[in-house]
């Protein structure tokens, strides 16, 4: 169905509200889950809804809980997170980090014993759209296993890079997890009925497959790059827990409070306009897209994109037609 | 051939100083070819000797060039390499990042108008071996075509993210440029008249293959992760000239002054004890690294090794032997 933005908000806002939240913390975390939606990540937008609700009945989420300070030392800090609802936890440390920033160019919030903050883009956006540079991580539960292993030992942690678009145009954001694709994607391409247009893992006899049924029946989803996402993912885990006083995977496999519960967070934000001048950023993003974008497209593609160029198709149609929300997604919502 | 470390280091020393380097730049850079060959890392050690050689012969490297500081805000610095030996100007930056990290917990250094800084694991090592966590980039020209396009758009820009190992162990390091296989690697599986054990590019017509001929024909190397490692190389190109004031691909390509002439390097080096205790940290990193570990290994595997745990074989080998150098390349440096 195509609904518009209000619809969308407010009802998310009402469920959250009668499952604890204040008013205005519903109504933060109802925009945040509808401008995901509005861009077209759906899959962290009105789909998580729900399971953000049955977090908080199960107890792993805290909506009364709000970030504490525990560490203040130059240009960085440490927050606990208490596990409060991860959006608001995570916009509040986006948003300390630009201070941060202003004050020393560069500004680190690390932030523990989080969850789940829903899209990581949402903060790279954050920040890019104020004019700051952003690079954030999240560390998760053990879902892929590490090269040359069966087992799973890494998380698909998100990695976000953001940067101020030019004039006028989107930010330029990177939001990729480690994995070469999303259980949610394996789980979309299967019930289609299709193929995955790459190999995306391997089947229980250890043979990479396009078969998303096979890789979903193994848990042994495919790192990017095969090692190279492999030592990432470990790297983003191991640097998310010490910089943040925090844990990582093996602790978070062993406290079970769900996706991402009691994760940590890192968020790094530059101020460029201690780096160079606002004329030589904005030639230089400029010009960085429009050489990007001057290749030759390959056999049967549509064009180069620039990282987070995507948006703007979702906000076309959106704006058009309404915000498309699946039947039974909605449903989902309302029953709430 | 195998060589001691002084062998190679003396050899290099003297081809140096016969270019214009003083004895004292001389005897660093040697160390560093030395320390990279060492530890297995045989492209950027040895292997780039004569070409860093023929950079000076051409003008595109001046050796008697220092790094100056243009800006100095809070938590940053940006300096101009002047295109200064690449190594020397990156060893400067990751001092005086670790100084800014002393100072303000994090701290950032920018270098513009650089050079080929090697391997971007010297500068990562550096700061883990004294405590300090980094994560550092250098952007470079097109040699990989986007996701989407025939054309190169992309550097193979590699980034580096390094943290201290356990008590005793080594540090724990990843160093990845962005195409799922270097063009050396190509070349060294063509030579032996094999295929590479997964698709790295297109042919021509593009198809993906496993053929390194084909790729090398065609100049279509391809990203870790299809579109993902597409994006995050422009990330990392684009914000390497965004935090340094500096030039990205469409610059480096127009003024083909050599691999990475004039290119930019960000420097992020951040203080542990800043934002947790030696005991925690210690503790973390062990526990991670045994977790990892702990994975079944998968068919045909070794087992799972922690990011930066393969120097460990080179370094036995290179103690028990000597340290490996291919007799051609050994003849190249002896005739400088």
């Amino acid at each position: 169905m195509r609904l518009t933005f209000d619809e969308i908000k407010n009802e998310i806002q009402r469920a959250f509200m009668k499952y604890g939240l204040s008013e205005e913390k519903a109504e933060i975390c109802a925009r945040i889950h509808t401008e995901s939606t509005y861009d077209g990540i759906y899959s962290h937008g009105v789909n998580r809804v729900a399971r953000f609700v049955s977090y908080i009945q199960k107890g792993w989420v805290d909506v009364n809980a709000d970030p504490v300070l525990e560490r203040d030392m130059g240009a960085i800090r440490i927050y606990n997170g208490n596990l409060g609802p991860g959006v608001l936890n995570a916009l509040y440390g986006a948003d300390r980090a630009m201070e941060l920033a202003d004050q020393y160019g560069i500004g680190m919030v690390g932030l523990k014993n989080t969850t789940h903050w829903m899209r990581g883009g949402t903060y790279g956006l954050r920040v890019a759209q104020k004019g700051y540079v952003g690079i954030m991580w999240t560390n998760t539960e053990a879902c892929m296993p590490p090269w040359g292993a069966k087992e799973c030992r890494l998380g698909n942690n998100p990695f976000v890079m953001a940067c101020p678009g030019p004039d006028g145009g989107p930010a330029v954001l990177m939001d990729m997890a480690m994995s070469q694709y999303a259980y949610g994607k394996l789980q979309v391409t299967r019930l289609a009925g299709k193929k995955l247009p790459f190999p995306g893992g391997y089947d229980k006899d250890g043979n990479l497959t396009d078969d998303p049924g096979a890789i979903e029946d193994s848990m042994r989803i495919l790192p990017i790059g095969y090692w190279k996402g492999s030592a990432f993912a470990f790297m983003l885990d191991i640097l998310g827990s010490v910089l943040t006083d925090g844990v990582g995977a093996a602790d978070l496999d062993a406290q079970t409070k769900g996706s991402c519960g009691g994760c940590s967070q890192v968020m790094i934000v530059i101020d460029p306009k201690k780096t160079t001048t606002a004329e030589n950023m904005a030639d230089t993003v400029k010009r960085a897209i429009e050489y990007l974008k001057s290749a030759e497209p390959a056999e049967h593609s549509g064009g180069v994109r620039a990282p987070g160029e995507g948006i703007l198709q979702f906000h076309k149609d959106h704006d058009e037609n309404g915000i498309y929300v699946d039947d039974s997604v909605w449903a989902e919502i309302q029953a709430l």
